[in-house]
């Protein structure tokens, strides 16, 4: 079995990270069974590796263990090659890494001020403190002031978008006729700000939110079906 | 033979579309030969097609002709199967459309401003009004006022290029180990900016750098031997 350390609200039943998400729809996406832990960021010594791995998703898998999502996607289609693929195959893989840098560079950091009050609001309250320091110096501002933003953020996310709204009005996923992990990187931001928000990110006639429906209800409606904050 | 019609400055010799470098350094990649004829903005009905081909590169191989980058790479993989790929394969011909969309949507606009001024001047002259009106609509300013903020732009640059760095750091190549059409869509930017300015876009040290060298290198030194306007 494989285990899985995923940040959790102070419901231990939301897991809202973005990165954890990415692994949740990967192992499903491989047909691999494991279980998530829930982890806080309080919670640093708890975490397989010892104080030097303070970052989850944290995958154990027998005597694997390894603490960032895309090192254990790679792992993951490494050593189970007969599951389904995440990347299609080497060129797959190796244009994978620039979609992934994207979603962690720029995707992920043009969510981040349109949702981070409503995280902290949902955190554990021992980890409240944490997530706002470090989230404020990141943002240059209160989580609040970035909030009232909005209405200047969202054009700019709509924006950053242009290159997945190209992609899947040619063609049904970013990897092609079926999902793959570039897929799931981009995805984890949605799902984040699903996940603790009720932004909406996209506009009704937005490409970008069909295709983020046809994620939702992969795998049984796994990413919709899961808790909510709100 | 294959024929490509390429945009031509005032010398025919000046070689600088950015699409049109993703396609030389495609038919490289495959040891394609090729004739590559200079046309110009103000030739229209000399191009393949008739007026409703407009755009170039356009490429004329026996019965196929077809007036778009992407859609001419993605034609040469499949009816040249056993010449060395572009792709890696099904997921990498998939997640090159998200590379190839950034490229054209987030990279090329961050360059344009920075080159539109120097472009004109290398123009024939029958061309440079049509170029400077429609250049000008899009960027909101004369081509000299978009130079002029060159010391804003830069900067804005640097970050856009994030994603880039970020696997040129971890992988020789954005294709992996080899490059890739992924590689070539990105290159054509900076080819683009070298044939026709002087302007350095990146920073002494960044690892896109090192990067561009190395492409600059590939095929005998293809791209280095270009004609420049400076």
């Amino acid at each position: 079995m494989i285990d899985v350390y995923e940040l959790a609200g102070a419901d231990p039943a939301l897991r809202f990270s973005p990165y954890c998400w990415r692994i949740r729809m990967a192992l499903a996406h491989k047909g691999l069974d494991a279980r998530f832990i829930p982890w806080r960021f309080s919670d640093r010594a708890a975490l397989p590796g010892g104080p030097a791995n303070s970052r989850v998703p944290v995958m154990v898998d027998g005597s694997v263990t390894l603490a960032d999502s895309t090192a254990i996607a790679f792992d993951l289609e490494a050593r189970y090659p007969n599951a389904p693929g995440l990347f299609g195959g080497p060129g797959g893989e190796a244009h994978a890494r620039f979609i992934i840098a994207w979603a962690d560079l720029v995707l992920n950091p043009s969510i981040l001020p349109l949702v981070a009050a409503d995280i902290v609001a949902i955190l554990a309250p021992k980890d409240r403190e944490y997530f706002r320091q470090t989230r404020e110096a990141r943002l240059g501002c209160t989580l609040e002031a970035a909030r009232s933003r909005r209405r200047t953020l969202l054009p700019v996310l709509h924006e950053v978008l242009a290159p997945v709204r190209a992609v899947v009005q040619h063609q049904p996923f970013l990897g092609g006729e079926e999902p793959s992990y570039a897929d799931y990187a981009v995805f984890g931001a949605f799902q984040w700000a699903r996940c603790v928000s009720d932004i909406s990110l996209l506009q009704p006639a937005d490409p970008v939110g069909a295709w983020q429906e046809t994620m939702l209800d992969l795998f049984d409606g796994q990413a919709r079906s899961a808790p909510r904050a709100v």
